[in-house]
């Protein structure tokens, strides 16, 4: 079954077109619309197996961006498919499915709202994806459309995780809980990971580490989502790219009346000029702060780092204590896939609860799925790449299949 | 030597006279001057063995309240001094000593204006503070005052546990770190449950649970502080009474946005309406949500008191990751000393981290010095009842002593 994903934002497009079969799947091409209604649009594409083309063309909306990609996708020098009529159903990437989506669903016109109400909660993201669903209702009327949530792998979360210590009315009129983010790849490498290492998921107590230019931690018990760093948004938890993480609210409320901030510019500052590229004053990419630190012995792209890796490690043994134990512990994400150094500093230490990682593995260990641990460590510390669209592909072959 | 230990709030004064011999010390009277600058005034005090005296009076500034309070101590009937120049030394306790003050120090002048302009970061607390300094100048001008500071034991923090994952510039600009606060607390009950056990606080990894209406813990490794809960202002980390503690802070621009909030509304909600408050609708004092809980099966409240918990439990989670280690807990405040269903929640589910509480011992102590953990814990879990104003006699008196 040929299964086109689809992640929509603002003014770009990312798609997969995949073709599942059973419990496999084959990417046929991938690629990204960029600059969707703003001057000089591009498109990057590549078909598996061929050379990357990118090219510059006017995408004025949604609907006109995945009409070129169709186009690309069936152009007969390289296209991979015939007809769009060989495109059986879309997996759309849904940022937040509030707590209306515990999991994965077709999308019908209630679903569709149910969505757009979401949207309060994410301004920036859930409109878009709508936008995204209106336009394969207009290009593919007859085809089926899966809605797969950042937020739904979360929803088990208890009520006392899940609540922030604010007046409870406040929950009950805006729905300020936390929410988490990055459900699908948390969900996915604990999984995979699981059947990797001959275990039941159910039995597990994990930690996953998802450590990208956003950042989250999980805490999965028994199969489900009890804990996670993301909160009502995505700033909170774990230092990030450009994202502060946690931060006392007062220090945001004494900085505001010093500075006259307005919410917009205070957003701003703390979404877009704190974390790494904050602290380091250098860059938001790990990469580049690690050459300053250990290359030029530069101190606040030390001290970046040190935080980084300090935040991770107080959250693993946060929760541990939630879980009442831990047996695995799985980094993915950019930097949780190739960068040894974070993951090293961020376990050192943690020997006290059963955890080590052989130096020598971890360090020669760039995006592949690996043990990182010593074989008597208590704790297994994996590594795994994660893939979301294949969730997405996954989840929405799964749905359609039994319609 | 006779010493006096003030706490001097914007509207109040919290006084001991106490006598210190060597290494022990005697409460000679205790009290509270209420309503300084307001109408109706109050004093309550109370000699040691004697009643307590609670009166009506008018005081119009803190040196006036410093005055009737002295005349009391000096009442011929049922006072404890003949005349002031019994005081040989008056202790304050400070809220705030910003980076200035790593330990309790003499005061001079130059004392006083650091103390001043630390009062940038605690505007409700250094004022009053500087207040009662110049108020015992113009009273007992030739009596040396000590400064012990709430942030002190803190400053050993290391850069990585301080700082914020915001712009370095904020930092230095406006000082805006984690200070922690609490710290004589912290100290205290970590030296004392030491020197009960018979351990070298050197040697240990201790963390404190300082539970009382204002909440705050601290990791504590060979003698220093490493970490703590209550960051740049006592809002952050563990719920409180009536406060929220750790929040997404992009929950708080959000509703900010959403009801239009000023600052000061905004630091009202989640200062005074949150927290145990917020959650229950019910009390911020503990004891009522639990009757309401237990005896009423009130849901808001129980889900207030697992939430406490839960915290609480993270916190230890991550502070003994953060170590490297752990080897004591200890419980103090209100709560800590109190609560023994607060303590129980809050360690159920760390076995694993060797923690294993003796259910009977914890569940009769009140109040008093006790292990509750179970004589083969690997960890040992204590309370031990905190006594702020005696480390504030204390430090006053071994630093006036070597003058």
């Amino acid at each position: 079954m040929k299964i086109l994903v689809l992640n929509c934002g603002s003014s770009s497009i990312k798609y997969q077109l995949m073709d599942v079969i059973d419990g496999t799947s084959n990417l046929l091409a991938k690629g990204l619309l960029d600059r969707i209604g703003l001057e000089n649009g591009i498109l990057n594409h590549q078909a598996t197996g061929q050379e990357k083309i990118k090219c510059t063309v006017d995408i004025p909306d949604h609907q006109t961006g995945i009409n070129i990609m169709l186009t690309r996708l069936k152009d007969p020098v390289g296209g991979v498919i015939k007809s769009e009529q060989e495109i059986k159903a879309v997996g759309h990437r849904v940022a937040h499915g509030g707590e209306n989506f515990k999991e994965s669903v077709l999308i019908n016109e209630e679903v569709k709202k149910d969505i757009e109400r979401c949207g309060e909660l994410a301004p920036l993201h859930n409109p878009a994806h709508v936008k995204g669903i209106h336009s394969i209702d207009n290009i593919l009327p007859h085809v089926p459309q899966v809605a797969v949530f950042d937020t739904s792998f979360h929803q088990t979360m208890p009520e006392y995780a899940y609540l922030y210590a604010i007046p409870y009315s406040l929950y009950e009129k805006y729905k300020i809980r936390r929410y988490g983010f990055h459900g699908t790849s948390h969900k996915y490498v604990a999984q995979k990971a699981c059947e990797s290492l001959g275990k039941k998921m159910e039995d597990q107590k994990i930690i996953t580490c998802h450590l990208g230019n956003g950042a989250s931690i999980a805490a999965i018990k028994n199969g489900k989502s009890v804990d996670t760093s993301m909160g009502f948004t995505p700033i909170e938890g774990l230092m990030m790219g450009t994202r502060c993480g946690d931060l006392d609210i007062g220090a945001v409320l004494y900085l505001a009346e010093k500075e006259d901030l307005s919410i917009k510019h205070t957003n701003d500052l703390f979404n877009k000029k704190s974390g790494i590229l904050g602290v380091s004053g250098i860059s938001s990419d790990m990469r580049d702060v690690e050459i300053e630190a250990y290359e030029n012995g530069n101190h606040k792209a030390a001290l970046a780092l040190d935080m980084y890796a300090y935040r991770v490690k107080k959250y693993v043994g946060a929760y541990a204590a939630a879980m009442g134990g831990l047996d695995m512990i799985i980094f993915t994400g950019g930097i949780g896939e190739n960068d040894f150094s974070t993951r090293k500093k961020s376990m050192t230490g943690l020997e006290f609860l059963g955890i080590e990682i052989d130096d020598e593995i971890n360090h020669n260990l760039k995006g592949m799925e690996a043990i990182i641990s010593k074989p008597n460590s208590k704790i297994t510390v994996m590594v795994y790449p994660t893939n979301e669209e294949l969730v997405i592909a996954m989840d929405t072959y799964n749905i359609v299949k039994k319609m």
